[in-house]
């Protein structure tokens, strides 16, 4: 039987004896969810979800995002093929893409003869990202706690102009990333994956410029391994790899794209 | 007594009565906390929250978010004068700021020869900042489900050149948002603020360009009223006049800083 407990999934994390936990419940248990039962998520409990997601903190109230639930399996196929054929996106129960929107706060003050001018400055697309991200960590946490399995997509970003298609988003949006919902086939048992220890991302009254990653390396090198995933690498060299220019996937041109959408204007 | 359950909150948040919800714990019942008891959190619980944001999704495992806890009086006034006099800054158990974080991955990279070449794109921004907020949210409904509670600060971008002074942030990093912690004066109960109707922000298979803002503006005018907020405005004129180019209060130069800092170069 799996320890579900705080402790244990610390242990998972960081690979060391945690301190004197509170009892955190399934917060520390996140792990991705690729394969899941064919079973549905009932229309009430969906609702229940975006009522959770519409609960997080927004800046200024402004709620800067949506979100558009994909079912149509043509649609998923279309995005299937946009997102590095991720067959979780076909399968899971509800596919959620999560926009930033500056759409419908622009159209709302400009029927009340406000201009909303400043919506093309930077600060914008931040707040919308951020709005966005906030209100879907809620929603997983909600949904984790109800035994939904979670994947996030962020291949969405691949494909903008396509996504921007095939969910038919106006001016002054962007589909920041997909969510794949679902029952989790197996049980949400191992595969808590490790990451940093808490001095490397966790600093104290100031940033410590030299603090490095610790054991970080070597505890990554064993979990590719116990994967079986290919390659001698840890995680510096794997996580290097993946920001050089020949791993963009299409996300290249985003600045490109986010200007012609009216975002990162000034 | 406050009825604190799932329908309750549903009704504060849209006005109507729910679906039938499955049981959503808090979730549903998140508000901002501003004034706090003078009692600190205990150094495993904090620990316990950022092991908690430490668990959430973070794209192909890069981890581009860091956090700085401040304690010292001092730094706190400092950050106080910065973002619009909040005392909650001053008065809060904790002030943690959220950092994206480009500066580990590429020092990590560099000392095993990679290059790092890619950060410079408008992606790499998007997913730190992305990063940065599932950590966050993840670590605000954890500390929820143990009674703390939060009040983030977006204004912390109102100076982030004075952020990056006071937290010593090297290059390749861009303090995000603030979060404050504290076990709250009074008990978590009205105050849930109404939010945007489902019809609003929740799309079906594609954006409805024409959906509108439903009866939220008249729900907010009584919102409004009753927290006795000054001027007679709904909701659209509200969050229009907060986007213009006069409530901008510093992060008009946002894009700038960012270049600075090694975000948004292409």
């Amino acid at each position: 039987m799996f320890d579900e407990s705080p402790p244990n999934a610390w242990r998972l994390r960081f690979g060391s004896e945690p301190p004197a936990l509170p009892d955190l419940g399934k917060f520390l248990n996140h792990r991705s969810v690729r394969k899941y039962k064919p079973d549905p998520i009932d229309e009430a409990t969906l609702a229940g979800l975006v009522g959770a997601a519409q609960s997080a903190a927004t800046s200024s109230n402004l709620q800067l995002w949506s979100v558009v639930t994909v079912m149509d399996p043509a649609a998923r196929e279309e995005l299937t093929s946009m997102c590095e054929n991720y067959r979780q996106i076909k399968d899971c129960a509800v596919f959620l893409a999560f926009v930033a929107d500056h759409y419908r706060l622009r159209r709302a003050a400009e029927a009340v003869g406000e201009r909303a001018e400043g919506l093309g400055h930077a600060e914008f697309y931040t707040m919308a990202v951020v709005d966005a991200a906030l209100a879907a960590e809620r929603l997983v946490c909600a949904a984790e706690s109800l035994g939904i399995g979670i994947c996030y997509i962020g291949a969405l970003r691949n494909d903008p102009a396509g996504v921007r298609r095939v969910l038919d988003l106006p001016e002054g949006t962007f589909g920041v990333f997909g969510l794949c919902l679902g029952w989790p086939e197996e049980p949400l048992t191992a595969e808590i994956k490790p990451r940093l220890p808490q001095s490397s991302i966790w600093f104290r009254e100031k940033y410590d410029h030299g603090a490095g990653v610790g054991d970080y390396d070597e505890r990554m090198r064993a979990f590719y391994e116990s994967q079986r995933m290919k390659g001698d690498v840890n995680w510096s060299m794997r996580s290097g790899r993946r920001v050089d220019l020949d791993h963009m996937t299409g996300r290249e041109t985003q600045l490109e794209f986010l200007r012609e959408q009216g975002f990162l204007l000034e």
